[in-house]
């Protein structure tokens, strides 16, 4: 525990293996604090090095946060699955491995749709979700990377490394595309004990999840009213790789959630607006309240 | 000024007078402390009686409140305009009659579309916008009074005094009912010095403004791009008076903006959530960031 809560960075807390389910799970755990340990969720083809400092490391402040490495994904064993119930099984007995019965939970795009699935698999380990960049079940125009908003950018030889999630995480002004460099710039501290690359299997498989995702049977969002949790839900309004209008219906749909949009920016606007974004997180995890709004 | 920073309630600041062009303003004044004052702009019949407290008073420990009522309203002289750049005119003149050259603004319903307007009309004069439960020009099923589920509770007889507020300002939830309730109880707190209620007369030019409000040219939403300053949007997601896509459209297009949605609220999300809506109006109205995110 001492090593753990000396350390309150996701630039230099070390990579840890669970061994759980048949596999092997690579996290970090760091921080601590009076609040409930975060599980935090990541995106498409992102690993454990994909979470911004600026974002993770204030939150730690007050807690232990919880970094998941999916099954597949970077140094976790064992495949990636092509649902969303595939990953939240995984995510569900990494929980059980480390031990933790109860926590919040920040999910972010594909990590959003997961926190959505575990809460609904086992509603009693979770307190409180937030919900950024993210779409519910029979959502809309989530993740289609063959649009041509995205693929001119996917597709672009010149932009290197990181260098595409600028062009698609962040919306194209010059406000919002400074940001996006100096969160890459971040990405970057982390120098050592890095995670591999995700690559074209993974994405195949979680594009597979995405577009399973979009289906839906009987009522459209009927499954969200099941989630009684308090939520926040996060997203900016020129989002080109989960339009905005999903978190829209997020919000309609949980019965208990609030909704707060960031203006000039896009899926990755909780890295652009950091310090809000955080004093927000913080103020909605410390609130006691039953209700959402904080 | 002493007398005016000793009262901090809507309940008890006696009702005030201006002249102003050609026009005598009723209004409130009171509170105190280090933020701007907070002009505050209300809704559809509404009157200086109809500020909720639990909203106002809050407010009032760190600015100024300015409770204006426009013409033809309440006390003040004049006749109803039947557009919102006609209320938007009173409203100026009230604020030079008050020799207030810069202030915050918070617009209710009908209230936030004036704001809108008077911002556009002298943009120098404000800071910070609260826009909540409103609709930009142009926009859709706006205080449509005789659509049936509207009509339902206005032509109740047996619902008496402020008792209609509480159906058609709450959701039909019981925990909204109950907070209608409570809100309509404050209301009647303020026990002297009240103004007279609003008659159809004023609610026939008020209602002329709304379907003029509805209609736009050019391209829709176009205007709200002129809005620079810093602005909270805020709706309850079950509004049915002027519904929530009204909000996201405001968030989607004024330039600066942060929007903030309630659960399991309608209209009146902002007497429902008052220490919630509170505490986040007064951490945006605190901030000193040129952008809206706080």
């Amino acid at each position: 525990m001492t090593g753990r809560q000396a350390e309150r960075s996701n630039v230099n807390a070390p990579t840890r293996f669970v061994s759980a389910n048949g596999e092997k799970y690579a996290y970090r755990r760091f921080g601590g604090g009076p609040g409930l340990p975060l599980l935090c969720l990541q995106h498409f083809t992102g690993n454990l090095d994909n979470w911004d400092p600026a974002v993770t490391d204030p939150l730690a402040q007050e807690r232990e946060l919880i970094l998941f490495e999916s099954a597949g994904v970077g140094r976790s064993s064992g495949k990636v699955p092509h649902t969303v119930a595939g990953m939240a099984s995984h995510a569900l007995a990494f929980l059980d491995g480390l031990r933790v019965s109860t926590c919040d939970v920040l999910g972010f795009s594909l990590g959003g749709m997961v926190a959505q699935q575990m809460v609904q698999d086992r509603p009693s380990v979770f307190r409180k979700l937030m919900l950024v960049g993210t779409a519910p079940r029979g959502g809309e125009d989530v993740m289609h990377l063959e649009k041509p908003a995205l693929r001119r950018f996917l597709q672009d030889p010149t932009l290197k490394g990181y260098e595409v999630l600028v062009k698609i995480f962040f919306a194209p002004t010059e406000s919002s595309q400074a940001a996006g460099e100096a969160f890459i710039a971040r990405l970057g501290l982390r120098k050592d004990d890095r995670e591999p690359a995700s690559g074209p299997e993974i994405a195949a498989a979680q594009l597979a999840a995405f577009r399973d995702w979009e289906q839906f049977r009987g009522e459209r969002f009927a499954g969200l009213k099941t989630i009684r949790q308090p939520t926040l839900v996060v997203n900016g309004v020129f989002d080109v790789m989960i339009p905005v209008m999903n978190s829209f219906w997020l919000s309609q749909h949980l019965p208990n959630s609030v909704l707060m949009t960031y203006p000039d920016s896009g899926h990755g606007s909780l890295f652009q607006f950091y310090e809000s974004f955080t004093r927000q997180a913080s103020a909605f995890l410390a609130s006691d309240s039953p209700l959402a709004p904080y």
